[in-house]
């Protein structure tokens, strides 16, 4: 089946980023509210709630760091498979606080589960209670920094209020806007598919550009479909989906303490039902899930800090994954090839450097290296038709392409990253203050 | 027994390097030479000899990568315990040239062989001969560019006809000089030990710079000793010694074809016998082999490109030697932390992401970050005494010592880097020509 694609812009100039949003309508279960709570000095929404009134199904990964922060610690005690509401907060990460950052997010918990109930009673004609462990909380920001607390409770009768049942564009870019630290651009996608006969929407949101205010990386990925797909197939769709999109971009090789890349699953569709993740009706909702994260950590990645390239690299034929991976990444990692590519230099040999610095066994003898549709490197030797001024025109494009061909397997990999300048470095040199 | 350290200047100003040469002068058995082979455009030594007339004692390590130089195959194939000649050249690493490069190689050897054993007939009271294969080869450069072996050839009648049987300072100088390639200083260092009662002196050169013209980070680290010391320990003694030096340094986490560090023993010394690698007699020797082969591993992080501060970083009390390792060039190598070195801010919250995603299991809650004296980080939350001014003042000291303490075993690990500036960008981002 054709995959209805719209809005994957990735590929065009970066300034038709604006036209990312104009496709992005109503999810049919989804409300949203953003306001600011004051978290920074000056005026900017900060706070984001993404709610479900009558509950999502869901999955969620968290960042695989082994110092993480309290929010992420107390998603991870939620057991249940139905969630009411996803919570945003930027300015501070919650990290590194120790019990009283874990107090913090309990209590911000119990605020929202009360004032929800309540609000519940009044908007809703058959309402529920919103128990505390039916919210899940997204944070971003700095690390270490006291939780402003007080301030984030405050905000939250008048966000409960400003939330609207049914989206539109601008609320989309709102509430992309509201997630947002470092990023220079608020980040969307969105595509829609079929499950049996069924329309079925899958609209995401994303942050993340490098490292944040002013601390790290943060990468908060949230996506939302109107299907009705249980969490256990949720969860194995965006494991499996996580590994060749949000895991598969580097910008500086940094990881934060509070990655989280979530789906919900509003289950207002009408469609067949699926009985697990192979059942053939989830092809193409598998295929578009791969597409909108793929779109969104893409984006994450070309707004990387000072970055004015968008490189992808492909390394084809190796005996297995984690091989392919490891050559992409000590090639995607490498600041020596980074700034070759800021520089547009044709420096493969920096290149061959870091394929040999990722310590897979290969046989250097059947190694080919393309810079786009040149080929560089054949058989293990600089190819008889490298043409270096070619190569230096090919270096000056926005959008590099590296491929990587190992000869000794079937697998692949694909990595996206940015080149490395001085930019970055001004960036994230500069005190804090 | 006390060790006489001479010229230990590391811990001195950057103004005070040109001190580093004044002490070494002679080692017996051991000559050198130094000439232009024309290899730059512009005028300077590029290929070295150092010459063993009677032979030396030695032993190699080389890159771990898996695409290594020509040169690097051709020591390796090199079975003999003694070696009659080191020759380096710079400004081609003969790497990724495949059979050519080695065929060059073996021109270069057979070559030297012939002429050296020609020139001992002459010089020397009971020549022997020159074998190819008791020379070992050490180049740094560009790679995948064709070797330079004619203009190499026609050099060494010249090479040979000026290598000096007695060394002063300045001869030191012009051999550190000649294996130089984008380094700002040559390299060098000595120390004095005792084997039994004997004086036995450990010098040592070096060149490396974070990477070089116009291609990588080749780190080259030759040490010579009077001792008479097998090869078989001498080999379990740079092995040993190699780990906590200069597999302790790192300038941007890239890795060359072409890294060699070895150990040379003219056995002039008249000493007491040693036996094996825990004889109490090499005990003296053991650690000023470490004391030079550090403090060459220092200058060369030291002068990494661009580098305008040098950081020491000490992870204390982990399980294992690996886990420290792992948290220290986890660090080491974040750009997140380099820049913040760069731009001395007190962002300590970078460490701790840095210390997070080196994915070693540990107890958050026991973590202490100190920054020279001044702690940060105490039960895994911000130090109750933390005071961000004094933080700040500590950050504009050129030497910044970061403290990790793990608190979970009796295992640590030291590593050496450096800040990453707006000028590591600029001098990597040029174009070659």
């Amino acid at each position: 089946m054709a995959i209805n694609i719209k809005n994957f812009l990735f590929s065009q100039s970066k300034n038709s980023k604006i036209r990312d949003f104009q496709d992005l309508d109503h999810i049919d279960g989804l409300a949203i509210g953003a306001i600011s709570a004051k978290l920074y000095k000056y005026e900017r929404d900060d706070v984001v709630i993404f709610y479900f009134r009558d509950g999502a199904n869901y999955a969620s990964v968290y960042t695989q760091s082994k110092i993480f922060s309290e929010n992420i610690k107390w998603n991870l005690k939620i057991k249940g498979n139905s969630i009411k509401a996803l919570f945003v907060n930027t300015r501070n990460a919650c990290a590194f606080l120790g019990k009283q950052g874990l107090q913090a997010i309990e209590t911000i918990a119990k605020d929202l589960s009360e004032q929800l109930t309540k609000k519940m009673k009044i908007d809703d004609e058959k309402p529920s209670k919103v128990r505390s462990n039916e919210i899940i909380f997204g944070c971003t920001g700095t690390i270490g920094e006291t939780f402003p607390l007080e301030k984030i409770r405050k905000s939250i009768p008048n966000l409960l209020s400003k939330i609207k049942y049914t989206q539109n564009k601008y609320l989309w870019i709102k509430a992309a806007l509201g997630i947002m630290t470092t990023d220079t651009v608020p980040k969307m996608a969105m595509t829609e598919c079929k499950i049996g006969t069924s329309n079925i929407k899958i609209y995401g949101v994303a942050k993340g550009s490098g490292m944040i205010y002013p601390n790290m990386a943060t990468t908060l990925g949230y996506i939302f479909t109107d299907g009705n797909i249980p969490s256990s197939i949720l969860k194995k769709l965006l494991k499996k989906n996580i590994e060749t999109t949000f895991n598969a971009i580097s910008v500086d090789s940094d990881t934060s303490t509070n990655d989280m890349v979530s789906i919900f699953a509003t289950k207002k569709a009408n469609h067949i039902k699926v009985k697990n993740i192979n059942d053939k009706n989830l092809k193409s909702f598998d295929e578009s899930l791969n597409l909108v994260l793929l779109e969104l950590a893409k984006k994450v990645a070309f707004d990387g800090e000072g970055a004015s390239k968008f490189v992808q690299i492909d390394v084809l034929n190796t005996k297995n994954v984690k091989d392919a991976k490891k050559i992409a990444f000590s090639i995607a990692n490498s600041p020596l090839v980074k700034t070759a590519i800021a520089g547009e230099d044709p420096n493969w040999g920096r290149v061959v450097m870091a394929i040999g610095k990722a310590y897979v066994n290969l046989n250097v003898n059947k190694l080919e290296i393309k810079f786009g549709k040149l080929k560089v490197v054949e058989r293990g030797l600089i190819s008889k038709n490298y043409n270096e001024d070619l190569l230096k025109e090919y270096m000056s494009s926005k959008n590099i392409n590296i491929t990587v061909e190992i000869n000794s397997g079937k697998k692949s990999f694909t990595t996206y990253t940015t080149d490395l300048t001085k930019k970055y470095i001004e960036i994230n040199a500069d005190y804090r203050s």
